[in-house]
């Protein structure tokens, strides 16, 4: 199968009734910028890459920069050898000033990617987790960029990683009858009123979620914590909850709110400050212990990650592959993730279509742990085979692919 | 004087034999994305962003959708409260998405801001540096925007700063007739053969420049050592001589080649691993004194900056203005930089047009020390008013404005 040219989308979708609002992204659309490969065949590689709408034709002008030499590749020699295939695009000597791996270009890498992988996946007839779950643990390290991680994670150590937990996946197989866990991010967006907070918690609970967040980051704190306590009332003292405040704070705020927050006990703060901010993050970890924090949703890349392990600044890793260098990066951040000892629960701007299958792999590949993946409805209409989730479990999902395929 | 129009342009600038290059950048152009603020008089405000040409026109582009808000506006009034102008854009809700603060956006920021202070000085028919020097702390402080610094340095320490330097001005303006001391970055380009590397020291030599800088980060080591002893070599022992392997190595490597690296006894070494890895940095700075790390041209924002400096990651800081979010992050990072002790020496992607202003005001207005500046003549047949070099020294420029006007 070979790619004979390459198609560039930008799709935006309108979200009404305050829905995705944040404390700082107050007025969102929900949009990708897509990188469809087209082959001698009927597939087609589709790969994402997640904006709040405006500034979608940036990345996808540069996906169109990036991505000239595939053109002509045949798919599974260019998944041989991935790593080399990525590191020349990410160190592209001349874009790459306008990052490095970060920022617009590193969001385009992110749709090549992820539609390579796709589209791997594609040609083997088999969805996106079977794929790799199927590779040797050298040929899935083969599609990966370890550069710059040496100083705490080789190439050895990514293969050992995976063949030191290859006799006991079995048992981890598990998941694939269960389903895995969700948890329910709709019910309490920032713009919601506090009635439809009460209204959403009710039906996620009777949906069978126990795990459920809620946006903070109100200029009037106060309002954080009349929402928070609403929603634990709602919920009743068993639920998981999580809070988010979306980078608001700064550092100082954030070590005052969190302590008034922390006396709904929440399972985690997710971005309290500033996503750049490390040692920022390591200050409010220490001060709020036993409560945790969760960020990555805003971090381009494996060597940010590492830098946040190295510093104990996060309880949970949130990478996104919609965000990070694609499923390649992703893969890289979850096995240094697991090596320092951090879980995985993926943000996820794919609205989870790509991650259900990464947290598969994750868990039976890697021996990351089963925790939940988060559960975002309100683009279920527009992709051809959206997650299927019963009883607040994703459904193993069957189709060849990432569940990447959006209707035209 | 109001805003009347924005036109932004894409100017890319051919180099050849081998000038420019680096090890990580092989082949760049130098090319600016350029916001130009056109006004009811006849001045025009310029702002430039600095790319090696590739993606030049994605800032254009993100230019064009972060500035709208600046048309209409009367210049002393936007000036009078910038820092909310800059926050509006810096954190436009969905734009923001796209970084935070890094990346294709911010360097679109950078040249918009730029942009606006080139005006404010033209408008007051005054150079830049005379400009902020003329402004009160507050009024120059009403100029930034110190969100997510407050738990290392507030509004109100900035102001301390800057009112505390007030009455030890005039010892710092002899500046004013000496000249800033330049450095000579373009002896010794990546690509450069050892003999022309030879000649272009001693031409460096006889013009007066007694710090040159030598590109490293060759797949074999020994060119590298070999290169720098030739260049010690003809340089002598009293030359300040730094060496910069623009990313090249891993953490493993940097801290190998490095000590090798030390034999010639270098000045500084720049960027010795990728511009993300803080922790990375801090090691190679602990495991190479005295020999010092600078680092800075690839940091986007304040916050990275703040953490370098609380890691005691970077002995040197190379903030560039065309870089980070323009003139206004430049000066938040030169006040919270001194404020940390870490001296600024900028990184020139502006070829050091801007920056000779703003090292003006970061010795006279916050009594950073007069150290010397990066020269880089490549460009200066396309500025209208190039930077005038004599004996090594950079000339003070006296027309108004920022120097950033290129030739049509």
């Amino acid at each position: 199968m070979y790619i004979k040219s390459i198609e560039i989308k930008d799709k935006r979708f309108n979200l009404s009734d305050g829905i995705g609002s944040d404390a700082t992204h107050t007025t969102p659309q929900y949009a990708y910028a897509v990188c469809c490969l087209k082959t001698d065949t009927a597939e087609t590689g589709i790969g994402l890459a997640f904006t709040l709408g405006a500034g979608t034709d940036l990345i996808c002008k540069a996906i169109e920069y990036l991505s000239v030499d595939l053109v002509g590749r045949e798919i599974e020699e260019l998944m041989s050898d991935f790593g080399t295939v990525y590191s020349k695009m990410v160190d592209s000597p001349s874009l790459r000033w306008l990052g490095p791996h970060k920022g617009v270009i590193h969001l385009a890498l992110a749709a090549i990617v992820n539609s390579c992988y796709d589209l791997w996946a594609k040609s083997r007839n088999v969805p996106l987790w079977k794929l790799l779950l199927d590779l040797s643990p050298e040929e899935l390290v083969n599609t990966l960029d370890l550069s710059y991680l040496e100083d705490v994670f080789t190439r050895e150590q990514a293969i050992a990683l995976l063949r030191d937990n290859l006799s006991t996946r079995d048992m981890r197989k598990k998941v694939l009858s269960t389903g895995y866990k969700g948890y329910d991010t709709s019910v309490g967006w920032f713009n919601f009123s506090d009635e439809k907070i009460v209204e959403n918690t009710k039906r996620a609970m009777d949906n069978g979620f126990t795990a459920l967040k809620l946006k903070v980051g109100s200029n009037d704190p106060l309002r954080d914590i009349r929402r928070a306590n609403l929603i634990r009332n709602t919920a009743g003292c068993n639920a998981t909850i999580m809070v988010d405040a979306n980078q608001k704070w700064n550092v100082t705020q954030a070590l005052d709110i969190c302590k008034r927050l922390g006396e709904i006990n929440p399972f985690w703060i997710e971005e309290p400050t500033h996503p750049d901010d490390i040692i920022g993050h390591k200050t409010i970890a220490r001060a709020i212990a036993p409560f945790k924090v969760a960020t990555g949703e805003h971090i381009p890349n494996k060597i940010i990650f590492k830098n946040f392990f190295q510093a104990k600044a996060m309880d949970f890793c949130q990478v996104d592959t919609v965000r990070v260098g694609g499923i390649s990066e992703f893969l890289t951040i979850s096995l240094l993730s697991k090596s320092m000892g951090i879980p995985v629960v993926p943000h996820v701007g794919d609205m989870g279509q790509i991650h259900q299958h990464l947290v598969l792999f994750n868990h039976i590949g890697m021996n990351h742990e089963h925790l939940f993946l988060e559960h975002i409805p309100h683009l279920k209409q527009y992709f051809v085979n959206p997650a299927v989730i019963v009883d607040a479990h994703y459904q193993i999902p069957q189709v060849s692919g990432s569940s990447s395929d959006l209707k035209d």
